[in-house]
């Protein structure tokens, strides 16, 4: 078992001057305390105008820093946002490659989509383009480590000539790949393209077991084609953390930062109305964190054991016998690395910096004996599987010398036209149904919503769901949803490629979903959390529960990352 | 005056494994001392692509490295290219902000438009477009800066939504604004958007003296208009340098490298073939250093003033003494920082070394008494026109609350064509003539080049010449142009917005060039230097010299930022 510190650089309103300055110089010590106490990688993501919840919008300046504060702490970005529109991809491999020349070979290079409207929106990324965008990115940024010169590129989202990129990392053939994952089948996706995954969803160690398991099933598979040009076989979780031998003490310096992290998460990542530069999340937090499952009190009084109940997010905010526990209940399960935030919503750097100093004495060295020999062992069993992975990836291409660079030529290939505009009217009418819900139930009575939410209404209502399932994101899924409201019931008949409506009980469904009318439409307009429905009993599942949470994305809704 | 030291992280051919490394590690050594000698800013590039003359495509990762390595020195970018196609404004905002943090307040932000055609055609950048990006880039960024919420934007270059850009600089409103020069109208450019003058065109002293009168005329003139929300009034040459208390020492250690950054210059920056991953600069530098005018007996040969004939570009390489002298030509006239290039081509980390540390002790100490006095009083001297400046730009604006973020509408409106396709085929066709001249010329005797192109192929030529006439770089100059060429004569009559050519003397021309029909068409395609031609007797101008470097970019040519 690995450990890591993850930072969003979280700083909730109110603001005052001088607060940025101090948030990045503490995180810098912070950094030098976890490479002197034996922590072995320190993340950053990168976000951009994601007010309070992030303010780590350009990681590589920070990481940078931070490598001549330590010595051998690895450095993670998790994740670079890889859609072009953000980021051009040799701009990627040129910051990447010189982080790693500054370090000495210290990076882990995390990658991922980008997920949030204010992201997507603020770039103007298509959400139906950006896993596209990823893989299509991911290939051309790992040739230009490894070709010299990079052969070009001709792809929808990207065109370029043939150019060597400088520099080259010290890290052969280039530093580890990881990829953000917020739910099983990002695992499975990670484990297809070989690379790491760096799960965000904090999931419980009982489930992380069955990810595990699959993810090195498919590593070991045919299906496993490497995007990069090695294999990082290696599941990550990323858990709040607070250290304190007093449990109280721990819970009453931590839990806070650990539900304004959730909480804010949920903000931006679903249809919660954000105005830039007004909307105060920190205060809709303290409204609203009792009703979206995120209580004190309820953590304060609830058992020793950590993270059992993901609804409440406890994470590993405890005693160091608390977290050692369970630091074990994911090592068995075959977590190869736990990533700690510790630097979230109100938490103070001096109880970070006292949890980090705790956590080298207390809980580390319980877990550093003979694991070098576990590695190795690992490295050992997984050789054959990532050999012959590797043979399955396209390999570098050696370009014909004689190319000239020709201005005039490559700028007009690079304008053409490179984007079917039918994608992009598909991805607006995907997501347009769901447009303007939320002001037509927030604030509404069960009455008021199932009002204006009548029969006929349904009916254009769940047509509109069909027309906006999205088969890529359903696993591969087929078969019926039932939906039991208050005094209708639906289905969802879902095949291989698109779904369709009918009033009336399935005939074998998968998953059935009994709720209320209004709570039904309150949960689609982002105005109520399913998990407290669930927990509060106004929310019941019969059936599959793994599909419960791929519910939103199968219809066009965000996912975290 | 002030110091500061310049990097491109040069690194010539052949290459080994672990060199990048060592290049990187030993800037950050440099940067150190030069830190604690008492050096006033460490600059580093942004260039892509550019193998050999500049593996600095990150400078945001090395500066920030640098800032946890230094104290007290500022963090120059030298410069960050504008053009949305290789940073998107936000992206920039934020790493220069992220950078300010990081390095509490030490930011320095050179901008620049980019101008090799390794590097526009790369990103697939038009050539006639790319100032208005810088100017509108320059404005967005700025914004993105001093606005909370930044308003959004839309343009022909930028489309973006309102969004709180985060982090925001430590210094108020933002970090001092530079942009990259090469001529005197780029001087002038710099000057009305009231930022600082960042030149690379290894200007002799004397004529530095006229750009700097013409800069601070403009400053304190109705023309300056500030691109930010600061004025930066401050004028930076860049020079080369290597000291040693022996002159003779001081040239072997520090010539080549000076030599080789002009060479290297000169085939980025010009039509030179370059076939990535296979031109070896370094050879060809080697091969043709003497015919290019870059002779290392004629610097040895030469008199001890420095920087007297920027053909041969001495620079700064010399003894204490010399360079004292130096600097104080360069003070008198008033420039105000001096930019220096130690690490370029060949030139030793030890040698490096030595050369800062001899610099702090018998060098500085001759700048600094009374130079606080001088720059307050210099400070003060131009309150008043700052002040003036400042309130002809447009004011930071208030974005009206009640926004939401709507990613399908602010994703539709950043996809919607920006681009009017004649401005593409303006600039290739621009441009279009110039191409094949090298392989025409190159190698040939001058009979057969002059068989070749006889009297109507010269026509052609030279209304070909008129044709691609770009009115904004001619710097409002209108006149006759007269080429005494072997056998014929022709005119360029330029007028506000076009030229036209004629066969035939000038009545009365501003600027006539006699030179060889070969020689001509041999500066044409970049396969000879006018500098060496000039200095050889082999082409001799009358009449208006300053034109004289203009002709390039007047007729489609390059320019080197």
């Amino acid at each position: 078992m690995r450990f890591g510190l993850f930072y969003e650089h979280q700083l909730p309103r109110p603001w005052s001057d001088g607060q940025e300055l101090r948030l990045y110089q503490d995180a810098l010590d912070q950094a030098e305390i976890a490479d002197r106490v034996g922590f072995d990688c320190v993340w950053a993501v990168e976000h951009h105008f994601l007010e309070e919840y992030s303010h780590s919008s350009a990681p590589e300046v920070f990481l940078a820093a931070a490598s001549q504060r330590t010595k051998r702490i690895r450095l993670g970005h998790g994740i670079v946002q890889l859609p072009p529109a953000v980021n051009h991809p040799a701009r990627v491999a040129e910051r990447i490659a010189t982080l790693d020349l500054v370090s000495n070979g210290r990076v882990d290079f995390g990658t991922g989509e980008s997920s949030s409207s204010a992201e997507l929106g603020g770039f103007g990324v298509r959400r139906a383009e950006k896993r596209g965008q990823w893989q299509d990115a991911v290939d051309a940024i790992t040739r230009m480590f490894v070709e010299e010169p990079f052969a070009g590129w001709s792809s929808e989202y990207l065109r370029m000539p043939p150019r060597n990129v400088l520099p080259k990392t010290v890290q052969k053939p280039h530093p580890p790949l990881w990829v953000a994952c917020s739910r099983r089948e990002t695992i499975q996706f990670a484990a297809r393209n070989g690379i790491g995954a760096l799960s965000f969803s904090f999931v419980e160690p009982e489930d992380a077991g069955k990810w595990v398991d699959e993810y090195y099933r498919i590593i070991a598979s045919d299906e496993c084609v490497p995007a990069g040009f090695a294999v990082n076989p290696n599941v990550t979780v990323v858990l709040p953390m607070m250290l304190h031998e007093d449990e109280a003490t721990a819970i009453d310096r931590g839990i806070d930062g650990a539900h304004f992290f959730a909480f804010a998460l949920a903000h931006y990542y679903g249809p919660t109305p954000h105005d830039p530069g007004r909307t105060n999340v920190w205060e809709e937090f303290q409204e609203r964190r009792e009703s979206r499952g995120f209580s004190r009190e309820q953590i304060i009084a609830n058992a020793e054991t950590l993270n059992v109940n993901v609804g409440s997010l406890r994470g590993a905010v405890g005693t160091p016998a608390q977290v050692i526990d369970l630091i074990q209940r994911y090592e068995s399960v075959g977590v190869d690395q736990i990533s700690f935030v510790l630097q979230s919503g109100p938490n103070k750097h001096e109880h970070i910096c006292e949890s980090l100093e705790l956590f080298g004495t207390a809980v580390l060295p319980h877990f550093t004996e003979g694991r070098e020999e576990r590695e190795a062992a690992k490295a050992e069993r997984l050789a054959p599987a990532v050999e012959a992975a590797l043979a399955r990836r396209d390999p570098a291409r050696k370009a014909p010398s004689g190319y000239r660079i020709d201005e005039d030529a490559e700028v007009a290939r690079a304008s053409r036209s490179r984007r079917p505009l039918g994608v992009e009217v598909r991805a607006a009418g995907r997501r347009r149904f769901r447009q303007g819900f939320y002001n037509l139930v927030h604030g509404r009575t069960d009455e008021q919503i199932e009002r204006r939410f009548g029969p006929s209404a349904q009916r254009l209502f769940f047509a509109g769901m069909a027309r906006a399932f999205d088969p890529s994101a359903a696993g591969g899924f087929t078969g019926e949803l039932e939906f039991q409201l208050t005094r209708t019931t639906w289905t969802l008949v879902i095949g291989e490629n698109r779904a369709r409506a009918h009033p009336g009980p399935a005939s074998d469904p998968s998953l059935a979903l009994i709720v209320k009318t209004a709570d039904f439409l309150r949960i689609l307009a982002g105005d109520a959390n399913p998990a407290t429905l669930l927990m509060d009993g106004d929310l019941e599942l019969r059936g599959d529960f793994d599909l419960a949470p791929r519910l939103s994305e199968m219809f066009g809704g965000p996912s975290p990352y």
